[in-house]
């Protein structure tokens, strides 16, 4: 039984695990309404096919007209314009109708502006007699018009490929008046936990034994990160039952993160699990990381196999610090990293050199501002750390640790931060 | 034809609007299963039913002794126990078994600590002979034991009501042995857009006419809250049909939300719609908010009726403003609004006083740190500032602008902000 040899960075682990992937083949495309396609990946990037707007249209309700003809009207000045026609949204931009100089159309929001108006003047300044208005403010050329090709031109790329798709991405895609998108299919990420101690959720614990709370923690990271959460199930800390189930997960998912596994004292037994399969290559085990250090991964074919803890803390440092970038490297999604506020440290962290640290803490608002509170209880089991913390404190390798005061920016995890 | 007279402020606007909503009932619950529970909003807390952990349990693979024992011990002064046991996770706390002063057990991660030790010397800390290990370092009280009740006490909550659920508390509630949970029912949010020139995306648009874009966005922003979306369609500007798709939307959404109804300049079109229905109270029609001015709520029995803008920025403005807290306000979730980020402005933005901005910026990284530029196009109509944006300056009534090289906070949509 020996302690847990950390060899090597965050940064080298991935990098060896990269390297030791081949070339991430593109995940297969599917076709999905608009509806349904929020959050999802696009496979390819999306071009508009002609100009948007497709016409020079009104921006507000109003009188289009010649700006230059405006020059100089006031309050004190107005100038008089004749009505000749009105024009509504969804009417036909009419090639044959054309205004004067000194001519005008009633014309309103989103309404195609006609040949010789190149302005339309807010319906508030102007008065109107009859067939007449009287414009008291000048505007100047493409005043109130959104122009033909101002929001999108012909060809350009509305939205690009890999962009995970946002409300508005939704809406720019339907703006050129498709329903349905092409998107890569969720990546299948597995999780199987052992550990003969370790009771699934539900059902009864005898004495001693541990309900299983890492596994839909992780099911749950897997889904917020767009991926298909497949439940592998908990196995008992034996050699062949665990291989046969990583084999099995392997036939549909492709990644798989194991949990547990050291609870005799075997630190090895997942690994030496999946060696016995097809086509394994050893990657890496043990990280500079803490919790999560003895994190390992393997690649059984062109899959990823990860061991992470059993332990709640540990296992979700781990899915940050290597899962999650790994997942990213395989979908090649485009999406932001998690949202970073600064505060003020209100008590020290000290850091282990060359170990890179994953601190909860927790942010409140003060009149100084934001202030950041490390979370002290011991034990990478503690559940507790995690749902009272709100954000993710990362003391680098170089860091020896942060000062009481010293201001540092940290990882919100979408726990409130109280007013 | 008249201007919008735009009386209000955003915080009154709520302010009306949430007075003029009866005493909003809770939402009714429902029982869910924890690999569905993410991101759903927590009816009830949940309460520990016991001590967590159960037992004392060690966190690490080592020996179990009593620290008083271990006083002193160093490389150069090991102190010997003799190993009279082997404990397993998994293996029940034992109340017969105690051990002595100069006792041990080889205790494994998860295990039950016996009674007679206090703490536990990780395994590369001892030099082992036999039956017996020589202690290289002392350790003390508690040290590397997860105490029983450390994570969680008997009758603590572990998870408050009206939370958003996130992996971790799906992981606290599983710790307790339960698979489902009560949530409340999603907040059924319906979106009807009317204008006769606009068509549903999908289907072909003569000349003049525009794709419905601002509904697939509403529709998924409202996923985005946690809501139920619901499509109620696209009508024509005409009143009744207006104001049945309304009444009918009403028999089975929480809560409306329209757009569009001033493409033939009757502004109140929507609004002399919604006027129609049985148990109508008007709220307030026009905000000062830019964009997004003409924005208007009525309440019809006890449920709110938006009317937005047909334009997705405008209508994106008003969501942000003032629908957002209406359904925090009818759900009562507990969730953090949007992260924020400080950054450099690029440009001066000017506010027109007594109104608020919305602003759509760009955050960029430099070597001063992160930039902020206004996207400066006009027209709400125009979708390419919410795609190229990635996040939103709001700019408060009592401000007047901000310099260029000023620091503002902005609000990150999620967008990427680029390396």
């Amino acid at each position: 039984m020996k302690g847990f040899p950390a060899l090597i960075t965050v940064s080298e682990f991935l990098q060896e695990l990269f390297d030791a992937l081949p070339n991430a083949k593109p995940l297969e495309t599917e076709d999905c309404s608009l509806s349904e396609a929020l959050g999802r990946v696009l496979a390819g990037g999306v071009v508009c096919p002609f100009d948007l707007p497709r016409f020079d249209r009104s921006a507000v309700d109003g009188y289009g007209l010649k700006a230059l003809s405006t020059i100089g009207a006031s309050p004190t000045n107005p100038i008089e314009f004749r009505v000749v026609a009105t024009i509504a949204a969804g009417d036909k931009p009419d090639e044959r109708m054309k205004i004067g100089d000194k001519e005008a159309v009633l014309i309103f929001t989103g309404a195609p502006v006609p040949e010789g108006a190149d302005s339309v003047v807010m319906a508030e300044h102007c008065g109107r007699t009859n067939d007449f208005i009287q414009v008291r403010r000048q505007v100047h050329p493409t005043q109130n018009v959104s122009r033909k090709g101002e929001d999108y031109s012909k060809n350009e790329t509305i939205v690009a490929a890999r962009v995970v798709l946002k409300p508005w991405h939704i809406a720019a895609i339907a703006s050129i008046g498709r329903d349905r998108v092409k998107v890569q299919r969720p990546l299948r990420v597995g999780v199987l936990s052992t550990g003969s101690e370790v009771v699934e959720p539900g059902q009864p614990t005898d004495s001693g034994q541990v309900a299983n709370s890492t596994k839909p923690m992780l099911l749950s990271f897997v889904k917020q990160e767009g991926c298909e959460p497949i439940d592998l199930g908990t196995v008992p800390d034996d050699l062949s039952t665990i291989s046969q189930s990583i084999g099995k997960g392997l036939e549909h998912c492709d990644m798989i993160l194991t949990t547990g596994g050291s609870s005799v004292g075997e630190k090895d037994l997942v690994q030496q699990a999946v060696s016995q399969l097809d086509r394994y290559r050893f990657v890496a085990h043990g990280v500079r990381m803490r919790p999560g250090r003895p994190t390992g991964v393997s690649v059984v074919g062109d899959k990823p196999v990860f061991i992470l803890s059993g332990f709640p803390v540990a296992a979700m440092a781990a899915f940050q610090a290597v899962v999650k970038p790994t997942i990213r490297h395989l979908t090649g999604a485009d999406e932001e990293p998690a949202p970073r506020v600064r505060g003020t440290l209100k008590r020290r962290v000290s850091n282990e050199a060359g170990n890179r640290s994953y601190v909860r803490v927790r942010v409140t608002r003060s009149i100084k501002g934001l202030e950041v509170e490390p979370l002290m209880l011991t034990g990478s089991g503690l559940l507790s750390t995690l749902t009272k913390a709100n954000a993710l404190l990362v003391v680098d390798e170089e860091v020896e640790g942060y000062d009481e005061g010293e201001e540092v920016e940290v990882l919100l995890t979408g726990n409130t931060i109280p007013a």
